[in-house]
Parts: C-alpha cells; sequence; structure tokens
C-alpha cells in the first residue's frame, strides 16, 4: 500500500487520518509506504512535527508517526520537495527512511496493490 | 470500488464528482462504498445535505445522496470523525449505512479493483 | 494510469507533481491519462495555463504540459466542469485531447492499475 500525502500542517483534520491508516494496514502484514510530497513534505522538517498535534488528539504527529515506524511503515519524502521549499536533508528528522525520485512513486504505485492520496 | 471524500461543505466544488461517479459505477453493477472522513463527516450531520447546494447544481446534496443510495451505493463514516467533531449515531442522517473503523477501510481498499480519495 | 486533477491554479504547490508523474510513467510505456475536474478544469482554459507557473519552477504550466503530451500523455477535462463554469469546447487549449463523461472516467479506472487523485 502506498499513501502519497500531500496536505501540510495547515490542515489539522487532515494530519492522522493517513498515518492511522498505514499503521493499521502495517499490522495486517501489509507492505506500507508513505510517501510526502507537496507542502506535506514540510510535516518532516526539524521541529515541526514535534510541535503539531493533529485534531482531536493528544499525540503530537512526532509520536503518531514513531508509533507508525514501529509496526514497520516506511516515510519517504519526494526530492521535488526540497527544491520547492529550499531544504536539504539534514533538515528533515531522522525519522525519514529516504529521499526519493517522482520514479521511485510511479514504479511502487504500479507494483502496489492500494495506492491513496490525502 | 471505494470512493473516500475528505473535503467537507466549504468545498462546494468538491461535493457532487463523487457521488456522481460512484452512482455511474452502480450503474455498471460495481459494488460501491463511500466513505466520509475528516471533515468530509459532517457532510452526513442531520441538518446539513438538506440545506446544501453543490456548486453549479439544483439538487441538494441530500437528493444526489438518495439517488446514489438507490442505485446501490453504500454511505459509510469513518469512527474518527465522531471523535473528532463530539458527535453520535444520532447526529447523523438516516441514509447512513455504518460507522466504520479504519481497519474496514484498509481491508475493503485491499479487496477493492480501484480506490480513490476525493 | 490514471491522474485525476481536482485542484485548480489557487494552489501553486500542486501543480506540477501530476504532470511530472505522468510524463514519468509515459516514459516507462506506461498508458496515462490525465482526467481535469473540479475547478482543476479551469487549468486549461485558453488564457490561463501559459500565465501560470507552478511553484518552485521557471516553466510555464503549459510548456510542462506540453512536455507530458510528448511522451504519450493524454489530457482530459471531464464534461460536469463545463457546466459548472460555463464553458464551450473552444475555451480551452488546443492540447486537451477530449471532453469525457464520468462514465469514461469510472469505466478506465476500472481497467487501470493505478489511479491516482491529486
Amino acid at each position: 500500500m502506498i499513501f502519497v500525502v500531500t496536505h501540510g500542517e495547515e490542515f489539522k483534520e487532515r494530519l492522522e487520518p493517513p498515518l492511522h491508516l498505514a499503521s493499521l494496514a502495517a499490522m495486517l502484514d501489509a507492505e506500507v509506504k508513505i510517501v510526502y510530497t507537496m507542502s506535506a513534505g514540510l510535516l518532516l522538517k526539524k521541529g515541526v512535527p514535534d510541535n503539531l498535534i493533529p485534531l482531536g488528539k493528544e499525540k503530537t504527529y512526532l509520536e503518531t508517526l514513531k508509533e507508525a515506524k514501529e509496526v514497520g511503515v516506511k516515510i519517504y519524502v519526494c526530492s521535488p520537495v526540497l527544491e520547492m521549499y529550499n531544504l536539504k536533508r539534514e533538515d528533515f528528522i531522522e525519522e525519514l527512511d529516504d529521499i526519493v525520485g517522482g520514479m521511485f512513486l510511479v514504479t511502487e504505485s504500479l507494483d502496489a496493490d492500494v495506492t491513496y492520496t490525502f
């Protein structure tokens, strides 16, 4: 399963569901990858996810993301995000598994059973 | 086919297309489920869909939703919506088929031929 | 692969990724169709894409769209867009391959390996 997350921190009600669904799928032993793109890439910038509380939740975004990683979800950011927002690898949190290009997303999507954008 | 509807009533131009596509697919005898999540869950709150006219349309959202149900589309809301907006089952319109958890969406998606978010 | 583009020119950071991914997929010899719907349909209106620069880019939206077409991507607009915004065929750029109904999107999606909305 591939989840493409495209909305950033300004959408408080959109933050938690992709992480929640990804964790559930990983608990079913699905191979789950989340690819952050567009303004969602900024959710993985140091200082952002640890200070962000999704709507209706008590845990920070970073805590929820760490829980997703513990059950096996992989976290990627699309390389155009770095260009778009003038960021470097060291600007991102250490929980990021890799920076990937569009070709990664295309080939992984062609291999996936389920693809979702959120 | 699974349609995940994620945008609420403030997006007047986004309201009608998922219902329209879902109805068309159901008319082709596809099994079609619409899952409302995030702020879209409020579209199913009593008093909302009967007073909401999608952009460029004359019928209310509720009328269009009823037509979708008549051709076999099933309507669900994700349980985190209830928590996020402090709602109970009786706050929703009677056309709602069920309140479902994230695991429902994950397993149905793994079974589906097509998944879309709108 | 089907990409459904649903966000219009007001979302500068959402413009380029679908075209980029579609082009990459087409370069892998995938059959790629982009269907513009909702306010995204206005991206194909004469005078719009040639004056629009996606966030972080230097080329116009039209130039990027032309490059996608050169590698084989097909460009469609959903017919409700014409009704919603009171447009006619001749209001759209010549790069548009066809105006299609919802049934086109449903049947193409049922045939597709990957479907994405952006």
